[in-house]
């Protein structure tokens, strides 16, 4: 690996595929660091060592490409750090990256995107003011791919809401007798499951513990369950049953907020560094989401089924007329065996302004 | 063309794409016919003449052949005929194919379809029994689906129903206020008005006519009136009213079925030789119709709309609990702009028991 040379935007390309390579799930971005050696912007150049970040309380990619360079001997004094966000620029559970940097003597950093963290913002024009040749927005749609739900959270303050919805092709989510398994098939659900095992986690209202007693786990093909366990929530002032399937032992910790406030609900799980949560309903909890206008995207998955009465997906939202209607724009269509994906997200009044 | 040479397999193809040229609506099979010159099987043969059938009263394929054959002065005896269809064996609104094959002198018959018709059928029997080689099955599927829903139809002894219900997400057909103009977009809209122009008849109930007055016209794009319009039916005990845009010159003709008997109204419409029917609801008559069988293929275009209230595209069907369900199959799933088209089709019984 150290006898490879890259120009500065290969080396972007790597450290993307870097950060891309780990874990999604927790309160850290994906982030991804190429130390190269000094020389010619265009030319390619000698890469001295790598790093990235490997979840929470793990060093940051920058710390961890210089802690690589120093264990192997290579001396990074004149080197240029090529990371996938901007380095962070406060000392939490780790130092900044910014003065790690600029006291190995690295003399130029290019980064993709720029911290939205309000408090590790700021690396960058740090780093500038004291003479590291700063660039930024290299690769920028590519690194904003890659920190995905992460980025939209941190700029808004609180977890990236998904509302899954699994429902009949009239919009039912259960029958006329609250029987609901299942509306959708094998394909769809395993599908599910994978946006389970990447979520930090998955909420339910007390209604869907009582009538449905899920255990909220993500599992792989066959049952098996993923290795790590999104946070179980559940919310509402009822209590959850010591005998409730979400305190099992085989998934996630439960989290119980007795609130019916989403912001509330919200806040609670922003002060546990979720990330994302995917609210998987019932139609009570899921209109509360719509409503308070902290839907970030919508996961439909629709079967070919026709019910023609029992719970519809989404109860009263406030919508008298058809001019009046929550409007999403599609993002995907998939088919999923027999049923269908649609993943859509809000229109409108951007994130920061709704919530 | 007649100096062209094909094998039987080839003028086969040919006259399935002659078959598939014509309009879809109408009473009459789509039907191509190729004259081959006596030769060996699997050797290419000169092609003699061509037809195809251009609807009610109009040729049939075969006659159509046999007369481009004689008009200009072609020996057909000893011939090939290979016809998509079963050439027919009664007399309707033209003399039977059978005989006139016959009378002829073509002396081998292949075609790719039985006919269905049990007042049509027994023309290859038939005809074997008066010394021609008769061979049936040739390119079938292709046959089949070149014939599409008319072969259904037939099959059934009532018309193909193509359900076809446009909703939000959450599975509502119309907001709170009753209002639904327009829960899906242009293109979704578009779509539905080419499955219009393709189809016999278009149904809704007196609700329907009530509450968003439609015209019920198949109109290309920019609103264009389609060069033929399917028939207008309107069921249900109420009048039509004068005013109604039902009764607007620019569709075709209203055929009004004071009924609530999903039976009686398909027996109207056989009557009338309608072989396709699109029922565009409401949830009334879309539940009349799933409920009592008759719906052979569901066209669902869900738009990325959350409406929260309103109608539900489907009202009670007899659907208690999640193991009773209708199920359907789906056939395909399609982004059209925004918006989604699934199409799907009951599994279970086979039409013709269940109607
Ligand atoms: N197909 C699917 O995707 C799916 C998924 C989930 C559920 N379901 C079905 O949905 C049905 C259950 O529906 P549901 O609506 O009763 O379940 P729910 O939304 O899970 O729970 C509703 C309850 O949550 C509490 N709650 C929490 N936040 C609230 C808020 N902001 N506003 C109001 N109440 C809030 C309230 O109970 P408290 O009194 O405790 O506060 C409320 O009664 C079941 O039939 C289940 O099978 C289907
Ligand atoms: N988005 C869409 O795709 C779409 C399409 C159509 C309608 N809609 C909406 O649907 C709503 C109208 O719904 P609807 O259900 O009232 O309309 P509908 O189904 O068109 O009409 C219902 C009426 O049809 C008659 N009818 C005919 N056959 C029947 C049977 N087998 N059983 C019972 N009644 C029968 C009855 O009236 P009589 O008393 O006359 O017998 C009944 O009240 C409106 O809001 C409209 O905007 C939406």
């Amino acid at each position: 690996m150290s006898a490879a040379r890259m120009t500065v935007v290969d080396a972007m390309r790597r450290a993307l595929v870097l950060a891309a390579e780990r874990p999604v799930r927790g309160p850290n971005p994906r982030v991804g660091c190429v130390l190269l050696a000094s020389g010619n912007e265009h030319d390619p150049r000698m890469v001295l060592a790598e790093g990235r970040n490997h979840g929470v309380g793990t060093p940051h990619a920058e710390a961890e490409a210089l802690a690589d360079a120093q264990a192997r001997g290579v001396d990074v004094r004149g080197s240029t750090a090529v990371v996938t966000l901007e380095p962070c620029h406060h000392r939490g559970r780790t130092p900044p990256c910014s003065s790690a940097l600029l006291d190995a003597g690295v003399s130029e950093v290019v980064y993709a995107v720029a911290d939205p963290h309000a408090v590790a913002a700021g690396g960058g024009a740090w780093l500038a003011d004291h003479g590291v040749r700063v660039t930024e927005g290299l690769l920028a749609d590519e690194g904003t791919q890659v920190l995905g739900v992460w980025l939209d959270a941190v700029r808004a303050g609180r977890p990236f809401v998904t509302l899954k919805i699994a429902t009949s092709l009239d919009g039912r989510v259960a029958a006329a007798d609250g029987s609901s398994r299942w509306i959708t098939g094998d394909q769809a659900r395993m599908h599910a499951h994978e946006v389970r095992a990447q979520a930090d986690a998955i909420l339910v209202g007390t209604g869907t513990v009582r009538a449905d007693d899920p255990s909220l786990t993500a599992r792989g093909p066959e049952g098996r369950l993923a290795d790590t366990q999104p946070l179980r929530v559940v919310v509402g002032h009822s209590p959850v049953p010591a005998s409730a399937r979400v305190r099992s032992a085989d998934g996630g910790e439960l989290v119980v907020v007795r609130s019916r406030d989403v912001r509330e609900v919200l806040s609670v799980l922003q002060e546990r560094e979720v990330r994302h949560v995917v609210v998987e309903g019932g139609p009570v909890v899921a209109s509360a989401f719509l409503a308070a206008g902290a839907v970030d995207e919508v996961h439909a998955y629709v079967a070919p089924v026709l019910l023609g009465s029992g719970r519809s997906a989404v109860v009263d939202i406030g919508v008298r007329t058809i001019g009046e209607a929550v409007r999403l724009s599609t993002v995907g269509v998939r088919q999923l065996g027999e049923d269908m994906l649609v993943v859509a997200r809000p229109v409108g009044p951007s994130r920061e302004e709704e919530c």
